[in-house]
């Protein structure tokens, strides 16, 4: 027993915290402790008596409290709950974790959950669990069923979304807390040391932390080529010609804005990864650490590219749907009156059809490809992939698409970035911007893929260091401090 | 070593029940017992004897059933098998379980694996890992395997599907039956305590029992609008005009069917939560249970809006193959023969030209939406969200996806709804009774979002009651007995 | 403490591995060993710095290799490292494991991480991790952390490709290994014994091994039926007319390419099922191993049926971006023109009219279906499901898929199969020979389904053997043997 002792117990974890049902004798039923009588407090509660087990309640008024509680409960004061029960929910805020302070002799050797969460990310210089853990050291102090709400503790079935994260600096500890969390039927993920805890408590506050800068930049490139789209192709043809072409604003100015965003976001993806290769080539080793924009960019180059996928596949419905409009048909039959006036047997174009049936072509090309690269993001094809496939398709494929849909947009432009008639109001046509980012793009892999260059690059990921042999190395070591936390 | 014991175990659990491979002596091998020489036995002996276990069948008739074994078993009696195994299969039918009692005395102390699956779902009482426990309370029982075939067992790579559930109330006991399950290359997922077994047991039977219900409730709903359509669309020209139109029923009635469908299920899917919302607001508690109809109701909205996703995308495949129609080539070149015999150089209508493209223009709008509702709804994306995440998506979203298709179906309708030409043997047109459920659903939420209702709303989900002050609490704790099973 | 120490462990495993952050002091830190002072070296100890570790480095040239590392670390002799850690990751090639034998005295009851990878799959007879574990019986040899890369040491944060797969004979020292994994941020997979160790390597060395088949036979049907309608319908026109229909090279010849590939990939899925219940019918039992042609393309099945759905879902994306071709618009402005000249009021031709609706909805149905099976095939949608429902959806509806669009190819050929002028260069026409495979497997399926065969399948799958009582079950015991090694 002594070498678990080890593992930073000062004394041994009682084993009898959970129900036994092997002979099933009612009296068996294990009691747990729940300090606090608020609304989390109640639905723990219930969701407790309901997987068999005995509660009993701490509260400092406990008169009051009964009331509230279903009446099989015990409600008590916070000493007596102490003493009923192992294992005890911390049910209060932060802000009363220090009245604990005077039951310290009660607690010593009792697992402690704590469940609190915060207002904001990062809201106390350290996470609640390990303030709890600091006011108590002789407790067992447990990090869990923070992530789960009221809601699903009273009437949440089995899914995906009952998982809770559980940590803990003592391991027995944590293993009966996440055997609890197994019978109360959630999912237990089991998250290490206490040192989780801060990661743990800013989960359920996290309302898509990764995809802000990229939604952000999508929206205010799809507003930009909007409004670039509507002052040249409708604005433009009122002034010079009165002609009122308001009609094309739902479905073909925004078919215009959709293509050039999709292709801008897909050479984002790609151009932070050919400045990162950059930045090591230039300092000559892979250990210096990225400026922190670059960083952040590199790590949302996921959700980049999925934007990008989602304009596109919007981009291609509503060009599909191109052919269902009212205008589109009424066009056409103008178009059609006008050659059996003008007596046009034939109206073929071949330099036409060309243009627009490779453009199709290239167009369904890269969707398909950015569709493979969209299915691999979902996270469990994700993780059955390994490294080199996962970046044999989100690299090689994807610069592939990007080189597809550049020729997509290349054809679609056709000779028309030359004739002047496009240049309206002396701004280039939408198809001319939607080319630049991803002629750098393509150029700068160019130059990577070049055989000196390349070398180079792939020493230096092999752990190659170009400092190495000139410098102090303590220069290279400053990014590796302890301090650094990794962000989820 | 003593508070392990406490774990509910009379007496310890061996640990030399695994092979170890450190020394590779082959003499190491562990014996794994198998009661029962069926099937399920042999395939089960396969497996085993593939990842280098000894197999000793436990048999009423050994002599016939050695026949029957791969001539490396080692087939005996009953009694024997026990003798030389400490984890021993039970691979035979819960009717014969209690012939086991005989065996009492032999098996005391054994871990036993049940393996049983039932005919029907809760086909007993208690589950048969339940009552083999009950009939020997000195053995170790532990459920698992029941969900691989006896085919996956002798071929099955390891995949997704090669999961096998494990519970048992001893931890020891299932901590050893999980790591057997691995070195049989399964994916061991740990259930808890024995009473998850009636939950494993019921697992293999399951056949899309969440789904039966929206199933239903969206070929009921398709069957009605076809023929509705069908009587309105086919029959009533037929009969006013002879005009033989019956070439639209692959296509047209169809896709005039899918859409109707797709808003009706997306409102229930947001009824539901309105009617909960309503009941909260009515008994001034959240404590109170819903009504079963409505607890299933809300339980089934994941299935509900995924078939209104797959109906509106069907609809949209629809839509946009309409133009490749020879039908539409014809009506088309005969409008055209017309619009010249007619001499109209320009049939151009802004109105209608507007009503289609505000029409496609927010068809897709929605579609995207929903889109990004089904994609969250992908269990592994589900998970990577938090709470928050998830009822930003499923709610702010599905509510807006909502509103929009309801004003595609609006700008659909246009003034037709007032045309008294389109209410053809006095029923109103589709898209009218497509609004039905939306319009409610929509003043519904409005009310909701009322400052004073919304004020109180949230009060009560906080965990307030109306009732608290003012009658027995008792009336509201009923719903919380242990007794209630929780549906997986 | 007894039985845990039979678990195979000749002493006890030192439980003081792990650090405690309890009371929070610095000093308690553990010392983690690795030795070796490569790249992946460095990378494992920034992770481990990073994440509160003390790291002692073994170098055989500790001098040169200290100004590799951050100042922080210990980098001394192996011997010395050894000494001070009792976690050694073994950070250094299979060749030079050798060397470590001299050391066998200091490593002994110290827990070996090997990280190893091989440049190809199986390419010793046994795989690293046993190779070690072989030479150094007293150590408890763990392998993990193979899977990552450098790269992803240093910088990844955590998401799903972030898995580490672990192993070990010794229950104990996996378990520290799995914890260690915890607090480096990497999401441990335990994957039970040492016996996976193979398993575990060869991993990051696949390259799509299960879709290489698959994909060959994709590409190779593509480029057979590319070239063979590039031949009937752009030379045969040019030879015969001197018609230059070259223009529908990169989407009409490419879209009659498609669906060919589609519905023969659909077709071999189902035909490889066929063919093993027709073995197990010729041979009279489920327990003869099939020839490892048909067990390999049985496991390609998954692979076969979704490349079937991306090939039939690019051909709806050709097939609805036809109507966008300035070539159909053209041709159609040529025949109304020519409707007009002709001055034929009504082009309208039943017949056809029907066809092309009848094949459009056939076709929308079975790529409803198909994606219905492609959604099963995500494998967090697939864990989901029980072996019934599984088995419903890619069996049965599968099948209705596959008659579903043999019928969408029959009602396109209608009755051009049996016209002369379809028969160019006397090949049938691709439609034809899209019809043979699945008029195979549908004809094979009805064979099935009678009920004399049908029963005696049943019969064979629950076990029943023909030899069975006739000869000696020694030949089919023959495929059981524990040699066997799983393909995963």
């Amino acid at each position: 027993m002594e070498s678990i002792t080890m593992m930073g117990s000062p004394k041994n974890v009682n084993e009898s915290f959970l129900p036994n049902g092997t002979n099933g004798i009612k009296e068996d039923k294990t009691t747990i402790g729940i300090l606090g009588s608020g609304d989390f407090a109640k639905s723990l509660t219930i969701r407790l008596i309901r997987c068999g087990y005995h509660v009993v309640i701490g509260s400092r008024e406990p008169k009051c409290a009964a009331d509230f509680f279903p009446h099989v409960v015990d409600v008590t004061h916070h000493e007596d709950a102490i003493l009923k029960a192992n294992i005890i929910f911390v049910a209060i805020h932060r802000e009363h974790y220090s009245s604990l302070w005077d039951l310290k002799h009660l607690l010593s050797g009792k697992i402690l959950v704590d469940v609190s969460n915060n207002m904001r990310v990062d809201q106390y210089p350290e996470s609640n669990a390990e303030y709890l853990s600091s006011l108590l050291p002789d407790c067992y102090v447990v990090k869990g069923f923070n992530v789960v709400s009221a809601w699903t503790l009273q009437l949440g079935p089995k899914d995906a979304s009952s998982q809770v994260y559980i940590c803990s600096n003592n391991v027995q500890a944590r293993h009966h807390v996440i055997e609890l969390a197994r019978q109360m039927n959630f999912i237990p993920i089991d998250m290490g040391t206490l040192s989780s805890s801060r990661e743990i408590e800013n989960l359920p506050l996290r309302l898509f932390t990764p995809w802000k800068g990229p939604v952000v930049i999508a929206i205010s490139l799809a507003t930009f080529f909007f409004v670039y789209s509507f002052i040249r192709d409708i604005i433009h043809p009122y002034f010079k010609n009165q002609q009122s072409d308001f009609y094309k604003i739902p479905i073909e100015i925004v078919n215009k804005t959709l293509p050039v965003v999709a292709i801008t976001l897909l050479s984002l993806v790609y151009l932070a990864g050919l400045l990162a290769a950059a930045h090591q080539l230039y300092y000559g080793t892979k250990y210096r650490r990225f400026p922190p924009w670059l960083e952040n960019w590199l790590q949302c180059r996921k959700q980049l590219g999925l934007l990008s996928f989602f304009f596109a596949v919007v981009h291609v419905v509503y060009s599909m749907c191109l052919p269902m409009r009212r205008s589109e048909r009424y066009s056409f039959l103008n178009t059609a009156y006008q050659q059996v006036h003008g007596n046009v047997g034939n109206s073929w174009n071949e330099e036409e059809v060309w243009r627009v049936e490779m453009y199709i072509s290239f167009g369904i090309m890269s969707l398909g490809l950015l569709s493979l690269l969209a299915v691999t993001s979902i996270p469990s094809v994700n993780s059955a992939l390994n490294w080199r496939e996962f970046s044999f398709i989100q690299s090689t494929l994807g610069y592939v698409a990007l080189l597809i849909s550049t020729f997509h947009v290349l054809i679609y432009g056709w000779k028309r970035a030359f004739e002047e008639e496009y240049y309206r109001f002396y701004t280039p046509p939408n198809f001319v911007l939607a080319l630049i980012l991803p002629t750098i793009v393509i150029l700068g892999k160019i130059v990577l893929l070049c055989p000196c260059v390349s070398k180079k690059l792939r020493r230096i990921k092999r752990g190659w260091e170009k400092s190495h042999f000139k410098e102090n190395p303590s220069s290279t070591a400053a990014h590796i401090s302890p301090e650094r936390v990794t962000v989820m």
